[in-house]
C-alpha cells in the first residue's frame, strides 16, 4: 500500500531529495541513513519539526540499509562534494572515496533482500550507477542513474533563456557521461515546432557556447556555494514519481546499455520495473561518434574501480 | 495578477524558503537578494536548472531591495547562525550583528516605495521584527514574526509521539519570545477532543519534559548539522500561502502587542493585510505572568539595540 | 508500491472522488465500476482525454468487482439520489433501492478476496455502512462511512461565516448520523482559543439556527442542482489520504460503536488499519442522550433491511 | 495581490472549471456567474462545505459581471450542450443559442471596464471566441479560446496508448477549428525522439484511424454522459496557470490569427498578457491546405452570426 522511499547519504543532495519527498507527500514512509548520525537525526527532527504544517503526511525512520528492505526505491546520496576543487566540475575526484562506500553498501543492500529500484545519484554517476549494479547483481532495469537528466535540463533552460521561452517548451537531449564528455545532441533539440539548429542559425545564437554552459552549469553553482542540491534533488524526485505511477514516461536516465556494455545516459521509457524500455534515436553520425567515445571514457574510469 | 515574493538573505534558511515557493509554485516572481552575490547566483541557477522538471513556473530574479518595492510580501532571512554555539539556543548572540544589518535593510525596505508585508524570520525573531517595524515605520500589523509559529508546531510533534497521533490533530500554543523565555501555554493544548493535561495526567506524561524538548528542540538540530532550516522555512511559507489567499486563518506568530508595546508572539488572524485581528486567550494566572515575564525579556534586549 | 484506489459508481459523487484522485495524483491505479457501462467509460476516457494535461499520472481501469481485489481502498458511491425530493434531507428514500445492490456488490467483495479498507459514501451512511460490514464480514476497523465529516465541515464553515474566520481554524464536531437525527455538539466547538458557545453568547449568535443551517446544507444544495458532489468527494479522498499515509489524524467518520453495537460517527483516529482508535469525547449529558437518540434512529433503520 | 479568476457559466464544464481553481488553489478570488442563481448558489455551497477539508483557502463570490472587473481573467463556459444530439460533434447546433448570450455578456464585460485575459471555452470555440474579441474590441492577444488544446491532448492519448507511453511524453499538434474541420498535423507529432509517422509506418499504425478517434473523441465522452467536462476544464485551468505565473509556455489555443484575420487553432507561447507569440509551424502543403479549409469553415460560421 504504502509507498516506501529509502535515502543513503544526508548530505546536501540526500536532505533536499528528503525534503523534497515530505514536502510534497510522495512517499507515505520515508527511511533515511548516514554514516553521520548527527546529522540524519538532525534533518529528522527537522522534517518533523514541520509536519504540523504540511497538507501531507511522511513517517520518517532513521535505519540502517537492512531496515530498507521493503522500499520500493532506494536513492543513492552518499558523495564526498567537498573532495572537488570549486570551479572543477570533475567528478571522478570523488570516485576514490565513494567507489569503497558503494561496494559496502551493495553488499548490505544485497544482503537485506531488497527487491526494487535503487536510483544513484552520487558520483561519478555512469561509473557509480555500473558499480552498483556489479556489486548487488540487481537486474540492470531496475538500478538506473540521475545520468543527464540534470544535464538535459539545464541545457533547455540556456536554450529557454535565449528565445525567451518556457523551457518545459524545449525537447531534447544531452547525452553521454553526466561529466566532461557528455554533449548536447543538437540533432534532437527542437523548440517551437522547429530544430532548434535551424532557430539558432537564424538568431545567430551560438551553439558550441550554450553547450558549454550546460556542460559546466553545474560548476558555476558549485563555485557559488561549495555543492548543488535543488536542481538535481528535483531530477530524483522527478523520476520517482514517474515510477511510482508506472508512467511510462519518456526520461533521459543513465542505464545499462547493451551496445557499450556499461551505464550511459540515454532517452528511456520509465515505470514501474525501471527502465522499462531504452529509445533507439536517429542520432547524427558526430553525435554516435560523440556517444562511443563518452562510453569509453565510462568504461575506462569503471575498470580502475572494478 | 502575480504574486510576487521577496526573499532577502540567502542563506540556509532564505534558500530554503525560496526552494519551498518554487517547487510548490507560490509564488509567480521570486526576487532574491543576498550580500553575497555569489551564493545567491548560484541558488538561483540551481533553481533556474530544475525548471523544466517542474509542474509550475517562477520568474526568478536577483535584484537589490529597491527591485522589491512591488512584492506582496518580503521576507528577511538575514542572519548569522554562526555565531551561536551549537547547543545553545541563545538567539541573542546574532542580534549584535543582526541589528545594524536590519536599520540599513529598514533604510532601502522604506527608500524602495514597498507597501507590502513584511515578514521576518531572522532571530532573535521577536527583537529584529520590532527592529524592522521602527526602522521603517510601516504599519505594526503589517510587520509580523515567525515567533513561536515553529516552537508550536515542535510542540504538536511531541505531543502527538506521546500519543502517537498526527501532530495535526493536536491544537494548542508555544506563547511568548521565540527564545529561552517561551513557554507552553498547556491551558490551551487539546487533543482527542480532551485538555492534554488531563490525558497526560492519566498516561503519566511528563509536561515539563515535554516543554524542555520543545524549547531546546532548535538546539538539538543545531547541535546536528549546525543549523536549522526546513520547519523554520515551512512556517514561513505556510503563513505567505495564509496571507497570499486572504483565507483569515488563525496562525501564532510575532505581532506587536499594544499591552506590552512590543512584538511576542500570540495567536492572531492572518489575512492579505497581514496581522487582521488579534485573538484574547483565556490563559490562567500564571500564564499570564509568564506572558508578561517574556515580554519584558524582549524589551529588555529590543532598549540595548534601540 | 502503488496506492491503488477502487470505486463502485460512478454518478455525480463516484466520478467526482475519481477526479479528484486522478488530478491530484492520490492514486496510482483506479479501477472504475457501474452498473452504467457507458457513464463509467465516458468518465474514463474523459480523465485520460486530460491525462497529457497533468503533473502526475494515474492508470485507469474499467472493472468488475473481482478486479477490485488487490486495492488498497475500495469506495461505495452507488447511489440513487434522484429518488430523494429535492428539498428533503431523508436519506431513507434511498435505502430501499441501495439496500439491495449493497448486498450483491458485499457478495461480489468477499468472493474476490479484497483484504483492503471499504470506505463508504452511499446513502443512509451509517445503515449501508453496516450492511456492508455484515454481508462482507470484515473487519469493523476495516469498513467505515464519511458519516459526519461532511457535516462537520458544513458546521466549521456556519461557524467560520460568522465570525470571519478560516473554517479550519474551527475544532468541534458534529456526531450521530449522517441525517436529520444528527446535531451539532457545541461543547465540543471551539475557535480563537476558546469555547463557541462563549463566542456566541457575546455576540448573539443564534446556535440552533446554525445547527438548522448545518443539517439542511445538504438539502440547500440538493435544492439547487439536484445532487451535492463537490464537498462529500472532497471528505472521502481527504479519508483516503490519511489512511494512504497512515497519518493517525483524528477524524470524525461513521464507524463501528461498541456501545451500541452499530454504525454511528464519533471522531476517530485513522491510519493504513482504518480506523484505528475509537476517542472518547467528554460529551454534556444532553449531548450523550442525543446521541444515543440518534443511534437508535439508526438501528431502527438497519433493522427493517437486516 | 491575489490572483482572481471569473466564471461565467456553471454548467458541467464551468462548475469544473471551479472545482479545480478551488481544489488546486489556483486562484486567491473566484466570482461565479450563471444566469441559474439556484445552480451557482448550490455550487458555491459545496464548494464552501469542503473548504475545511482543502490545505488552500480560496474567496468565492455569487457575482455579476461587473463585479468581475478586476479579475486577471475570465472564463466563459455558458453554452446549451443540452442542444446537441449524441454521437454528433456538431458544436454549431449551439451557436444559435450561445451567440446572443455572448453579445450580451460582452456588452457587460465591457462596460465593467475589465482589463484582464478572456478565456472562452464556449462552443462553437473559434467562432464564439471571435464574437466575444468582436463585441468586446479587447485587443486580440487578451481574447484567447481553449480551442484544440484538448483535441491535442486527445491526440496525444491515442498515440500513446498505440505505444504504451505516456501521452506527456507525446508532442504535435491538432489544429484548425475546434470542430468537424480540425486535423492531426502529423508532420508534427514526434515521439521517442522520433516523427511518429515513421514509428506508425513500422508498427502498422493506422493514422486516419487515430485521427478519427481523436476527432470524435468528445463525441464517445458526450454519448456516454451528455456532456463532457473533466478533459476541457483541465485544459482551461493549464491554460490559466501558465498564464498567471507568465510562464512563456508553448500550448495550442484558439487566437486570432493576422492570416485568417479569425480565430483558429494553432500553437502560441502564452504568458500574463495572454498570446505573446504565435509559432510560426514548417507544415507540409497538404497540412497548410487543410488549416486554410479550417479556417473558410470557421468564417462561413462567423458571419452567419456576426
Amino acid at each position: 500500500m504504502a509507498r516506501t522511499v529509502g535515502v543513503m547519504g544526508m548530505g546536501n543532495v540526500g536532505s533536499t531529495v528528503a525534503h523534497i519527498i515530505v514536502a510534497q507527500g510522495l512517499a507515505d514512509t520515508l527511511i533515511l541513513y548516514d554514516r553521520n548520525q548527527d546529522k540524519v537525526k538532525a534533518d529528522t527532527l527537522d522534517f518533523q519539526d514541520a509536519a504540523s504544517l504540511l497538507s501531507t503526511h511522511t513517517t520518517i525512520i532513521n535505519g540502517q540499509i537492512s531496515d530498507m528492505k521493503d522500499c520500493d526505491i532506494i536513492v543513492s546520496a552518499i558523495g564526498r562534494i567537498d573532495l572537488i576543487v570549486p570551479g572543477s566540475v570533475d567528478r571522478f575526484a570523488e570516485l576514490k572515496t565513494n567507489a569503497p562506500s558503494v561496494a559496502e553498501l551493495s553488499k548490505d543492500l544485497k544482503n537485506s533482500g531488497f527487491k526494487g529500484i535503487l536510483l544513484v545519484i552520487t558520483n561519478p554517476n555512469d561509473v557509480i550507477t555500473g558499480l552498483y549494479q556489479k556489486h548487488t547483481g540487481f537486474p540492470t532495469h531496475k538500478v538506473l542513474g540521475t545520468g543527464t537528466y540534470l544535464d538535459t535540463s539545464r541545457l533547455k533552460r540556456h536554450v529557454g533563456e535565449a528565445l525567451n521561452i518556457d523551457p518545459r517548451s524545449v525537447s531534447g537531449y544531452v547525452l553521454g557521461e553526466h561529466g566532461d564528455s557528455q554533449f548536447a545532441a543538437w540533432s534532437t533539440v527542437r523548440v517551437e515546432g522547429r530544430p532548434f539548429t535551424e532557430i539558432a542559425k537564424e538568431k545567430g545564437i551560438d551553439l558550441d557556447q550554450l553547450e558549454k554552459d550546460t556542460r559546466f552549469g553545474g560548476g558555476e553553482v558549485h563555485v557559488g556555494k561549495g555543492y548543488t542540491n535543488y536542481a538535481v534533488a528535483t531530477a530524483a524526485t522527478s523520476l520517482i514519481q514517474i515510477m511510482f505511477s508506472d508512467a511510462k514516461t519518456e526520461a533521459i536516465c543513465s542505464h545499462y546499455n547493451e551496445d557499450f556494455a556499461g551505464y550511459i545516459s540515454s532517452p528511456a521509457i520509465l515505470g514501474k520495473n525501471g527502465v522499462e524500455k531504452v529509445l533507439e534515436l536517429p542520432l547524427t553520425d558526430p553525435e554516435n561518434e560523440n556517444l562511443k567515445k563518452s562510453a569509453q571514457t565510462i568504461k575506462e574510469k569503471s575498470e580502475q574501480f572494478g
